[in-house]
């Protein structure tokens, strides 16, 4: 049970490539069929990444934005980081702009902006390493988290999780796959579902295929099956991930964690959220705060190029949905676990 | 809102169609695009066209198997309906062997062997008549049903269905869809959803289609933004059909019913169950006795001929799931409205 995990072995994918020059995002549109790197040579080149998917996973995004601050960079001049910051400020509109729920791109966009604003003529170096430590942090933290999730579970538990949170949707490692990869890892997890995430199909695509590589087994399900997998026993966590916590530890997460979070308390099935603190925003209040990403309703009317509804339908596409902490038994970061999360101790962990 | 309904403006489609030769049933499998009847003219068409889901939905597989008693009945010879009904046997045992969980499969079955075993010399005309009775009285059953369910419901609301319970699962009109239908043109009905319904997808490919074909407005959503829809206040009814429907009020359904039935009561979201008489089964004590259908995992895998899952994955396909009487708010019928259902109550009504 207390092993070293074995990284080399349980976590081999990499979603972002910096080459010193330019971006590479592994096109998760293309998964799993083409294992394919897009080359960002420039911060507008990784906006639109962001915003078309290829890459995705709030973490993922903003370490994505950090090096496009730095790929911006490279187009200008300037004697000081604080005048770097100036002309870089549309820029990193842009970057922020590129998707709105994700708290972590706007964190590391105020991150990568404070650095420039405290920097001097080597502000070129420092950037490149605020980046860099973006990067490099968020994996250590999703390994860190891993342990100290699958510590809340028994040995011979089965997980049901939601969407990819994956290696590939962070530096690596992953959130609540992280979680699931350091349970596994440990002996605890001995059973594994993923549902398939409409529309995006991110479990079926992205989150079975990843856990593949890294040779755990993975048994995919309808979404709308969780219920009944609940009822049938073999499972005892929902492991998720987050686009956003807030103050009094609500959720913000792929539509459909709700749902599974209201079954889950029906079932007596625990459920835990497991993001890094960039994801905590104790600048909203509640989850009633939250603005819902909407995408195109076009997402629900067919897949992968197969038309599979009528033309003239009208459909509604909510992405995310709210989860409020009263259903939520473990929030997970890399500074520790808030069980049963609330207001007061959501502030002790992370109040200024 | 007394008006009486005008079902040639609402209920246009028919997925079985008697030629007095063969038996014609709309191919479900190609809608929304392709419209299109397949000819049946043995039973064993028949119970092929019940087994590859061409023809779907609880009730129009039983009205479609009695035809297919009727089609076998044209190739032997008999003195009586009692010799006819021993020749016939093994042709009905293919037919009630082609889909497991539908309760009204078997009840036409049965309906129909009782009918033959009791005829004389002119048992060809008698099981002829009695399926077009069992036809015709389920469109009649349908009706009633609509009126009895709407009833329920107060002006401005909104309903969310699941599947496609409608005129292509029925000999028309639809059971939970029928409800729809009446409570439309009674003017209380205002906001319709419909889930996707994965994996098979009637609720995108069949519900919004059938309801656009009679002028009534539906929004899709993804099966897993139900809550999260429950939670906007948009919705104050669930209403779903029923494969069977236990001596208790328990109800198999189509896979995610369940999931839909808990969020409804986390919502204080009324939840209904339409389906005619022939759905219950007394002989079933509760919902824990039935056999849940699983299909092929490769239903999972992809849509439409698109694959999106990678090789060798594992996935799960129960396609139906029990909800407990107790999460039942009413389930309608022709004969009335059993509202919070029990033994006590389905025995009342339901009762030998």
């Amino acid at each position: 049970m207390s092993s070293p995990i074995d990284f080399d072995r349980y976590d081999r994918i990499r979603p972002i490539r910096w080459t010193g020059e330019a971006l590479e995002l592994l096109d998760q549109r293309k998964l799993p069929f083409v294992v394919e790197y897009r080359n960002c040579a420039t911060s507008d080149d990784v906006a639109a990444a962001i915003h078309d998917l290829t890459v995705r996973g709030a973490p993922a995004i903003g370490i994505a934005a950090a090096w496009g601050v730095v790929l911006a960079s490279h187009r200008i001049e300037a004697p000081d980081g604080a005048e770097a910051a100036h002309k870089l400020a549309p820029a990193m509109e842009r970057l922020n702009a590129a998707r709105p729920t994700a708290v972590n791109l706007a964190w590391a966009l105020a991150r990568m902006r404070r650095t420039l604003g405290e920097s001097g003529p080597d502000w070129r170096e420092v950037i490149e390493r605020e980046a860099r430590a973006i990067e490099t942090e968020d994996l250590a933290a999703n390994r860190a988290m891993g342990s100290l999730g699958a510590a809340l579970m028994r040995v011979g538990s089965g997980v049901l999780t939601h969407c990819n949170t994956g290696s590939l949707a962070t530096a690596g490692f992953g959130t609540a796959l992280g979680v699931i990869r350091a349970g596994v890892a440990e002996g605890r997890i001995q059973r594994v579902f993923a549902g398939e995430t409409r529309p995006w199909l991110q479990g079926a695509r992205l989150t079975v295929w990843e856990l593949q590589q890294d040779g755990i087994d993975a048994t995919l399900i309808a979404d709308s099956a969780a219920s009944h997998l609940m009822k049938t026993g073999q499972v005892q966590w929902v492991v998720v991930g987050a686009d956003r916590i807030c103050a009094n530890g609500d959720v913000a997460n792929k539509i459909g964690t709700y749902q599974l979070a209201i079954a889950a308390r029906h079932h007596g099935v625990k459920f835990m959220v497991v993001a890094p603190s960039s994801t905590v925003d104790m600048g909203t209040t509640s989850g009633d705060m939250i603005e819902i990403e909407e995408r195109d309703p076009g997402e629900l009317f067919g897949v992968g190029g197969s038309r599979t509804v009528a033309e003239g339908i009208t459909a509604w596409n909510p992405v995310f949905d709210v989860t409020p902490h009263a259903l939520i038994d473990a929030i997970v970061t890399e500074r520790g676990v808030v069980e049963t999360p609330d207001t007061e101790q959501m502030q002790a962990m992370f109040g200024a």
